[in-house]
């Protein structure tokens, strides 16, 4: 199983949001679209051991917790609006702080990045971080921020995570996920 | 330069498609809009030395050809909406057999794939090819096909393009052009 979580800082926390303005009014939930569609899509299929998890940061109630589970998600297609709209969906339900189900796969409850990294060791994808390919062992869980740096307190919590990188450039956070799951393909494949 | 040529074999070749509909009735517009959107973008700004191109051979008049360059393009933002509208855009200038700019840096003219790989020697991103990571030299231009494989005559066109591949799964055609350009910004970086 690979877990993948990214921070969006200033993604909305309540379901209001229009799918027509994703990047403005939902607080560049794009950005969380393009993530879940890179972690989970193959050409002709979906990976069914990957887990990625979305923390909310944005009004009005923060912080949230949503995660679709490659195994048991359906009614998801890779374009954004279809990652948007069960966002919203899980957003539109009642949460406390157990994960609810609130479409096939995906489940949301309060919490944030404090309690994600108390449940999972975590590797940070940074670009400042060691070159992946590089890495003997491969994490099995990383974190991303979205096109904000990680806060000061953020980088508390997570100053005792490993750090790794995907290439000299900084990327956006779909296509790093990208990259590391290249990797693991490549060391599962026997292609290195 | 880095030239990124896609073809969308359903993508509607006029512009009124609905921007909230790129997958159904705009013929999987959505995965060409990603295309563009990872063959341009870095996390804090925009790759100048890449030109991207789409070949848009659905419904009414194919084929259709739009390329935006990374050097020269304006008034585009990663989501997917905003290529969306700029391909729109340019579908709705009358259009001939040289190209003419639509919006600033995004160019339109009728004409497909025949022609394009006439103009320049294409390599072909393909999961049957050779690794991309073993290439002693990369190659410049790079041709991928939408979610469909190419038909028999544009594999007759192409019957001559070295194939390259970026790992052993296949994959959308946004994450593939991301794993090529990770490869070349590996090796312009020092990274290998």
């Amino acid at each position: 199983m690979i877990r993948i979580a990214v921070v969006g800082h200033r993604a909305q926390s309540s379901g209001d949001f229009s799918l027509n303005d994703l990047p403005g009014g939902a607080g560049r939930m794009d950005l969380l679209c393009r993530a879940v569609s890179s972690s989970l899509f193959l050409s002709h299929g979906m990976r069914r051991d990957v887990e990625v998890t979305l923390i909310l940061l944005g009004p009005p109630e923060p912080p949230v917790t949503i995660m679709f589970s490659g195994e048991k998600v359906r009614y998801l297609n890779p374009d954004e609006r279809s990652a948007g709209s069960l966002i919203r969906k899980a957003l539109a339900l009642p949460r406390g702080t157990a994960f609810r189900e609130s479409t096939r796969g995906v489940f949301v409850r309060q919490g944030g990045l404090e309690r994600l990294i108390a449940e999972y060791p975590f590797a940070v994808l940074d670009e400042a971080g060691e070159d992946l390919r590089k890495a003997a062992v491969l994490p099995e869980n990383y974190l991303l921020s979205d096109h904000l740096d990680f806060t000061g307190e953020e980088r508390e919590l997570v100053s005792g995570c490993p750090k790794f990188s995907v290439g000299p450039l900084a990327l956006h956070a779909d296509h790093a996920i990208t990259l590391m799951l290249n990797e693991h393909d490549r060391r599962s494949g026997g292609w290195t």
